[in-house]
């Protein structure tokens, strides 16, 4: 076991720090391209799905279970046999389900757009109100952030707790205020930090009295079958059934896709939420288009069968993540857990490992870590506005790379964290003495 | 030659009424169920793109020209290739050009959504604004209406000339009026006349001085290369380079898809602008997704290979629809044009004839065609707010039946216009004497 640099001397983490320079100067010299920074699948992970490229030819029957042709116009809100599939992919009956085209950020824009120009369920619409509010869980998701921004809306953070946003803020925030509108979540293996929320959480969520009437919860379970582990996986409530049970039918919308399971760009994306909320919806969709892609619905549902075809899918989807994550995670334990510089989450599944760093050192680290031609998410990137207040969270994400090229990053990084972490205690020491 | 019906007396009306009776009743006993309601595709039309399932397979190189992974996320406004084709499809330069999903219509619907929160070019988001208008050439596409009306915007009518809108009130009101953001064209062989515009409309387009900085025109080029002759085609002068020549690049957005082309539900959307407006739409577009569909794009650049392989597709297509359109051309000729009971315009391309009956007549032939099995766009629908003033206009869509079935329609629908018109001659005389 390491001694923790705190608990070093002066002489010692000049050592430490001599020995690590002359490591990262190293790695400086070999011009390396690394790129831990997005959550892309790797071309592995795409070669899974080549077959959907097969299950439709020229000699197929391009019609689907009700007879309708898929090539044709029609069908708005989506194929059945795609609403089951789906439906099965997020626990949730067909009938609630709307199919869209290969974005479900595209399906939570169009959302908060709606909410803007028309208002949720008759409410006033949102840009006629002064102000509007959204509760942001962080460390979170930034392209959720950046939507929310585009449209003036002012953002609140929220704590992400072990057990998901801190509840006891949430309960408060949105029974007091009614500018308060909506709240991010990515409720299973969060993005970033791989958090899924406990149950006592979501029946929380379930229960809440907001203040506002066209409050929602914005349910991106974009992870919901994305495990690392075959039995050792995460369980999520569901929380349309729970927000029925709880008298708060219309409470929520649940968004989801295939962006992770087949081609990240040509998947299918799907919002499941409450007969009301279907009906305004549909509404508005009959306007902005006459159906999205139904062959390509149809292409999933022949390539997948159904959700069992879809689980082992995923599980080789596993079987390539899985070394990734281990390996990052293990480097961590074995070089980093002793020496009090940070700390980090060992999730079961997602895209993401989140490594909160000693205050004041993400943005070095990973400006350190750019030095030596490795590329990670931007600092404070998983905040509001790009701000992180204790700029302490790097999201790390293992997926694209290489396990190869993945324990080189590894290694940058460790060296980055533990260098940025020496200069810090130095300079307090020094600032003490 | 036929007499024209109000030269006839009563007595020849009454007889004529009766036959047309006796064949009309013939009909509705015949319980047919016919539809000349959508501009679909036909079945045959569809098999012409077949192919499209079969030129992707899991042997595949799913990499664009650039090397880039199509499977992957990225590629915010489409690769490269899919550039070239549709910019060669509407002539544009490829530069100007952003691919979208599958539906022009939903980037219609974003690009106004999109003004109404955030403006155009900085201007005051129209959502702000007291009163925001569109210019709608009437008769024209019930769809666009539907957008600009769900958004709140008041519609003014202006009358189509055998030219395209009438330039000399559309001058004046744009002129004048800064409340007046937009006008809907669909300049090519439009719905539902099939009219092209003329080359001096397109210029006086060109050349307008509209009071709003924010005044766009949404040239909707839905039928650009939906030709139903080879030689004998519409041209119509390009609109962008037109603006540019006019020192007006920035005012027109110009849409079109493969929609008619391949797969009605599962084509590729453009959009051709300036580099201004491009720069602000990629902005937006950027926070709405992280890319539309990769790989439907490289399957329509490998199934046409270039526009020529396009223009041989649309050859067939043409082959299946011209016979269609001269069959209800010609028996409009042969039954109604010495009736003087309405008018029509002989379209060279795109999707619809235009049957402009007398004064007060529309909404009984339909309901009249209806009663015989015979579904048609509703009257009114070419009109915002679906109130057709004459109710004279009714679309007709050839494409979706069949040739025999599409005979029958229009026996029915000659029958009704008949009956209609001699009912309203005769009840005219009555209150006459």
């Amino acid at each position: 076991m390491m001694k923790p640099y705190q608990e070093m001397t002066r002489e010692e983490l000049l050592a430490e720090q001599k020995s690590l320079k002359a490591a990262y100067k190293k790695h400086e010299q070999s011009k390396l391209k690394l790129d831990m920074s997005r959550g892309k699948p790797s071309q592995e992970q795409l070669d899974l799905s080549m077959g959907m490229m097969d299950v439709l030819s020229s000699d197929s029957d391009l019609k689907c279970e009700d007879g309708t042709d898929c090539r044709n116009y029609g069908v708005l809100d989506g194929i059945w046999e795609a609403k089951v599939l789906l439906g099965d992919m997020i626990e949730c009956h067909p009938d609630n389900i709307l199919i869209y085209g290969n974005s479900s950020l595209n399906v939570m824009y169009d959302t908060i757009s709606r909410s803007m120009t028309h208002g949720v369920m008759g409410s006033t619409p949102w840009s006629k109100l002064g102000k509007v509010k959204f509760l942001c869980p962080v460390p979170g998701y930034d392209r959720h952030f950046a939507i929310t921004e585009y449209f003036g809306i002012e953002m609140i953070n929220v704590p992400m707790l072990l057990t998901g946003p801190d509840m006891d803020l949430v309960e408060k925030l949105v029974s007091e205020d009614e500018t308060i509108k909506g709240i991010w979540c990515v409720p299973k293996y969060s993005n970033p930090q791989g958090i899924t929320y406990s149950d006592e959480t979501v029946r929380r969520f379930a229960r809440l009295k907001p203040a506002a009437k066209d409050f929602r919860i914005y349910w991106d379970n974009a992870y919901g079958v994305h495990h690392l582990y075959d039995i050792d996986q995460d369980n999520l409530v569901e929380i349309l059934a729970e927000c029925k049970r709880a008298g708060n039918p219309d409470m929520v919308y649940k968004f989801c896709s295939t962006s992770k399971i087949t081609f990240s760009g040509s998947g299918i994306a799907a919002l499941a939420t409450s007969p009301n909320n279907l009906e305004e919806i549909k509404r508005q969709m009959s306007l902005a288009t006459i159906g999205h892609d139904k062959v390509n619905q149809l292409r999933h549902v022949r390539f997948f069968g159904d959700i069992y075809g879809m689980t082992e899918h995923m599980r080789k989807h596993a079987d390539i993540l899985r070394p990734k994550f281990e390996m990052i995670l293990d480097t961590f334990d074995r070089e980093l857990a002793d020496l009090g510089v940070g700390s980090w989450i060992r999730p079961k599944g997602g895209y993401f490992i989140c490594f909160e760093a000693l205050d004041g050192c993400a943005r070095s680290i990973v400006s350190m870590a750019k030095g030596a031609g490795l590329v990670m998410t931007p600092a404070g990137a998983p905040f509001p506005y790009g701000k992180d207040p204790r700029d302490s969270v790097i999201r790390i994400a293992p997926s694209y790379p290489t396990l190869e090229d993945l324990k080189m990053a590894t290694d940058i990084f460790v060296i980055c964290v533990k260098l940025v972490s020496i200069n810090k205690i130095l300079k307090e020491k020094q600032q003490a003495e």
